[in-house]
C-alpha cells in the first residue's frame, strides 16, 4: 500500500516522507507525530500519524498544514537471528503466548497490528530475555483478550500444567489486558503450583517508542524465576518504565483504559516488585512458597453462570430470564455493602429454589460487603444470597464457575465461595488499601 | 424488647446493663463495644453490641467471657425543642430527605435504624446548621437508595424545581449513598439551575460515634450557599472529620462499600472543597456561576434502558433477549477501551437496526473510551454502538435514558449522547486523575 494521488501530492509539497517527525495545523489543533504509511481503512484524502501516546490516528488532509520536524528513519523491527543455547546454569522459563498487544508488532507499512507467532519472533523483538534465563515460547491462541472464554481457560491451565510436570522452573503467560484478570482469577482457582505463574500483556505494542512489553516481560521473566508460587499478574507499576508490581491473580484488576499502570491490588497490596528482571522488594510473606508438591489441576467449570450488574430500573425479568434458560449460577454485581432493590426478592427466592447458586458482590468495587447491617442485606441472606466478602465482581465469577465445576450441591458451593481458596478472601478486611 | 433469661443471666452476672462499654470474648476473637438491647432478630442466646466501626454485631453467648470495661450512660439523642426563626440575613437552604441512612438515627432501645422524618427531628439532631442557614426541611421520600428508580429521580427534580422556583437560595438533597451517584447524574442533566443542588448521606446514623452525617450535612449547606450552581455531591474526603469534598454529579462514583471518603471524581478533580460549612479551597474556575436565569426542568426519562456488563462467557443471547422485550435502550459496560467479544457483533447489528441505541463505556471505570484503535472497537462503532467517551457506567446510563427521553431519533440520540451537557464528557481526556 501506499498513499495515492491527493495524499502523496500534499505530502510531496512538504518533501516528506513516511518515518518523518511531522506537524500538522488542522484549525486550531495541532498534531505531532510519526507519518506512518497509510492504514486499510485510511481514505485517499487521508494520511495517519502515530502520536506521542502511541496510537494511529487518522488525518482528513483538508484545509490542514503539514510542516517537517525531522526526517525520519523508517522504523524497523530487527529480525537479526537470535541463536538460542541453553545455558544449564540458567532457569527454564516457558512464555506461553494466547495473544493481545503484548506478542504483537505494528508493521510500520500498514500501521496496523500484527500477532508475533513464533518462539522465535518474540525472542527476536525481545532478545535481552535470553540474559535472564533459558526461554522456551509456545502459542497457544491468537486472541484479543475480549474473546477469551471459560474454556480457553481450562486448556491454558492445561498446557500450563503439562509443561510444568515436564519440568520447566516457572511460566510466563503472554495475555490481552482486557481481561487479563478473569484469567488471572481462573488460573488461580485450577491450578496448585509448585512453580510461579505470572500473566502479563501490554497496553502499547512492541515496537511503540511508549511500549511497555519489554519492561513487563522482563519482570515476568524475573517473577516466574523467583520464590512466589502463586499465580500473578505482572504489569507496570508507575507511569514510568522502572519497575513492575506483581499482583495476587485473585485480588487484580485492570483500573484504566489506556495507563499502563492499569493493573492495580484491590483491597490488598501487591506481593512484590520487579525492576530489571530481579525482584526488587517485597510487602508480605503471606505467599505461597515455591516447592517440590506435585502439581494440582482442577479444571472442571460450569460455564452456565451469568454477571448482572443491578442499576435503578433493573427488573426481576432479568433473573427470571436466567433461571427459565438453565443457568446454574449469577453473580450480582450489587450497591453499596451488597444490595439490591427490594422488588427482586421474590425473583431472587425462585432462582434459590430451583437450585441456582447467586452469590453477591459490590459495584463500588474496593471494601467487602456487610449484609448484615441493613435489611435489605439481611432479606437477601435468608434468601439464600451467599456474600462474596471482598471478592471483587471478576473473582467472585470465575470463583462461581469453577465451584459450580467441583459441586452441584448448593451447600458445598456456598462452602467454597465463602472459604478462601486461592487469596482471593481476607478473612479481616482492612480500610488500608484503597485505590492504591 | 429486653434481653431475656439466658442472655440476662449472662449479663447479670457481670452486673452489666445496656449503654454499658464491656469486652467480650469467644474463643480467639475479642470484642470491644456498647451494650445495646437485643434487636428484633436476636434469638434468646444472643447480645448485640454496636462495635467500633459503628456497626452492631449480634454475638451468641455460648462459650462466651464478658467483662465490664466501663459503666455507660444510655446514650440519648436530645430532642429539645428547637426554636426555628427566619433570619433575613441568612440564606434560605432547603433540605428534602429521601431516606437512607443522612435522615435515620439509631434507636438504641432495638437497635434498628429508624427514618428521620419530619423537618423539626432533622434540625434537632443537627441543629447547628441553623447557624449556617434559614433550613426548610421536607421529607419527600424515606427509601433505601438501592430502591430507588428513575420515576422517583423525576419527582424529585419536580419537587426542586418548584422550591427553586419559589425562592430557596439553594438545595441540599439527603439521600443513600447506594445509588447517590446515579442520581447525581440524574438530575444533572435533567435540571438546569441558577442555584446549587447538593446531594449528600452518610455511611454511619446520625447517633454513631463513627457518623459521618452531621459533617456532610453541614459542609452540603456550606455548598448550598455557595456560588456553585451546579447538581453536586458533597461527602467526606477523607475517613477524618475534616473536610468534603464536592464533586460534579456526573463524574462522581461510590468506590468503596463502607469507608466515609467512598465517593471520588472519576477523571477529574472535585471542584471544591468543605470545611466547618465554609468553601476551603476551589480547584478549578470552571463550574456554572450563581445566576439569575430562570431555572430549566427536562424531566422525560425513558425507563425501558438496560446496563448490560461483559464477561468472558456472555452470550448474544442477553443481547436478544432485552430487544425482544422492546428495550430502547443499552448500555453496555465493555473491557478495556470499549469492547465486547466478536461473536455479539450480530446481535448488536440486529439491535441496531431495531432502532435501539446501544452505548459503550468500560468496566475499568477510569479512562476514557478509544473505539478506533483496535478491529474490534471499529467494527462496534460500523454496528451502529456509540462511544460513551469518558463517562462511567452509571453516568452514560442515566443520560442514555435522559436522551431517549429527549427524542426517539437515533441521529439525535447519538449527538445528545457525544455532547457534553453537564460536565460528563472531558473534551480532552487526562490521564492525571487516576485513582485520587
Amino acid at each position: 500500500m501506499a498513499y495515492k494521488k491527493i495524499a502523496q501530492d500534499f505530502l510531496n509539497k512538504s518533501n516528506i516522507s513516511i518515518g518523518d517527525l511531522v506537524k500538522v495545523e488542522k484549525g486550531e489543533i495541532q498534531y505531532n507525530g510519526i507519518l506512518l504509511d497509510r492504514s486499510e481503512d485510511a481514505e485517499d484524502n487521508h494520511i495517519v500519524l502515530k502520536i506521542d501516546n502511541g496510537y494511529n490516528i487518522g488525518l482528513n488532509i483538508s484545509n490542514a498544514k503539514i510542516e517537517l520536524i525531522k526526517k525520519g528513519s523508517k522504523p524497523e523491527i530487527k529480525y537479526d537471528n537470535v541463536e538460542i543455547v541453553n545455558d544449564p546454569e540458567k532457569d527454564n522459563i516457558l512464555i506461553i503466548s494466547t495473544g493481545g498487544t503484548v506478542s504483537s508488532i505494528i508493521d510500520y507499512k500498514t500501521g496496523a497490528v500484527h500477532p508475533v507467532f513464533t518462539a522465535s519472533d518474540l525472542l527476536k523483538a525481545n532478545s535481552e530475555l535470553l540474559d535472564l534465563a533459558n526461554i522456551d515460547v509456545k502459542a497457544l491462541y491468537n486472541i484479543l483478550s475480549e474473546n477469551m472464554k471459560p474454556e480457553y481457560w481450562v486448556n491454558t491451565a492445561k498446557s500450563i500444567a503439562d509443561e510444568i510436570n515436564n519440568g520447566v522452573d516457572g511460566v510466563v503467560v503472554a495475555h490481552g489486558t482486557d481481561t487479563m484478570h478473569y484469567t488471572s482469577a481462573a488460573l488461580s482457582f485450577m491450578l496448585e503450583s509448585p512453580v510461579p505463574i505470572v500473566i502479563t500483556g501490554a497496553q502499547r505494542s512492541s515496537d511503540r517508542p511508549s511500549t511497555d512489553a519489554f519492561l513487563n516481560l522482563m519482570n515476568s521473566v524475573g517473577a516466574a524465576k523467583s520464590n512466589i508460587a502463586e499465580v500473578t499478574v505482572c504489569m507496570h507499576g508507575t507511569l514510568d518504565d522502572v519497575y513492575c508490581d506483581l499482583h495476587r491473580g485473585t485480588k487484580v484488576r485492570k483500573m484504566h483504559t489506556s495507563r499502563r499502570d492499569t493493573f492495580r491490588s484491590i483491597d490488598n497490596e501487591p506481593i512484590a516488585r520487579f525492576k530489571n528482571g530481579e525482584l526488587s522488594s517485597i510487602n508480605t510473606n503471606n505467599y505461597t512458597k515455591r516447592n517440590s508438591k506435585e502439581l494440582k489441576l482442577s479444571d472442571n467449570l460450569e460455564s452456565k453462570v451469568a454477571i448482572i450488574k443491578t442499576f435503578p430500573g433493573i427488573t426481576e425479568e432479568l433473573i427470571n430470564y436466567h433461571v427459565d434458560k438453565g443457568y446454574k449460577g449469577l453473580l450480582i454485581e450489587g450497591t453499596g455493602l451488597g444490595h439490591i432493590p427490594d422488588y427482586m426478592l421474590n425473583a431472587i427466592k425462585r432462582a434459590n429454589e430451583e437450585n441456582i447458586a447467586i452469590v453477591m458482590t459490590s459495584q463500588c468495587i474496593y471494601g467487602t460487603l456487610n449484609m448484615n447491617v441493613y435489611s435489605t442485606g439481611r432479606k437477601l441472606l435468608n434468601a439464600g444470597v451467599i456474600s462474596g466478602g471482598d471478592m471483587t465482581p471478576e473473582t467472585a465469577y470465575v470463583k462461581l464457575c469453577w465451584a459450580l465445576g467441583q459441586s452441584e450441591n448448593l451447600n458445598d458451593v456456598t462452602n467454597i465461595i465463602t472459604t478462601n481458596i486461592a487469596g482471593e478472601l481476607n478473612e479481616k478486611s482492612s480500610l488500608k488499601y484503597f485505590l492504591n
